[in-house]
């Protein structure tokens, strides 16, 4: 396949991972969200160490989908190819509930998605971290 | 040059680089940390819009280090080559100081640079991203 044609493929097979993403965290589904991790995935959340490895990636969205629920959606999402790395630089706006309560926080942040194509041709998430550009309340 | 001493030598690059920009954070050199940055680069700071473009981030640079004494040390440093692209997931300490204040903030947290290489074969940082693993104080 031509580069041209492969980068397009390999831009769109991205786009339909990160509306996985979205739908996976507004649905609070931990296993479809996982489902798009490599084995040895790092996510990067504010105000808390990185979480690392598949395990613990699936103890913390378990713990993190029973507390809250979330309206996530991306306001930017630029993709850039580079061999077998694709970074995503996004900006983001959510609005966030702890679990039965009704009284949403809203944030709007920005972050950066790393996806590494995988030996059968396939790409996984590598690497997710963002931070609000709100103020920070202290 | 065989790719592994290519990549050997990127390497070398970047960890001096990333020498650099602890350097210039540390003497609050604005002039010297923008050296490192491409032209079209992206800073995503916590807790304020992202910044883009050589005059938005001088003129970012200028203000933070009027306002700031920094003392950063990087505690973990990954490169990850992609063809023309690298990839540098760290682990931040750090100790911060109001201007004329001798009361210094701890942070410890963990962030990715983005280096891009140039046509001319040197290596620039694009994108600059990081959050504190410390809990919010809201």
């Amino acid at each position: 396949m031509p580069g041209g044609a492969r980068d397009d493929a390999d831009r769109a097979t991205i786009r339909r991972i990160t509306s996985e993403i979205l739908a996976a965290v507004n649905t609070s589904d931990h296993e479809r969200l996982l489902a798009v991790w490599a084995d040895d995935g790092v996510l990067m959340p504010p105000n808390r160490p990185a979480v690392q490895g598949r395990e613990a990636l699936e103890r913390h969205f378990r713990e993190v989908f029973t507390e809250r629920r979330f309206r996530f959606s991306f306001t930017l999402g630029d993709v850039q190819l580079a061999g077998d790395v694709a970074f995503e630089r996004l900006a983001y706006a959510a609005s966030v509930w702890p679990t039965g309560g009704d009284q949403a926080v809203d944030d709007a942040g920005k972050g950066l998605h790393v996806y590494r194509r995988q030996p059968d041709g396939g790409w996984k998430l590598v690497l997710d971290i963002w931070n609000s550009d709100r103020p920070s309340s202290a």
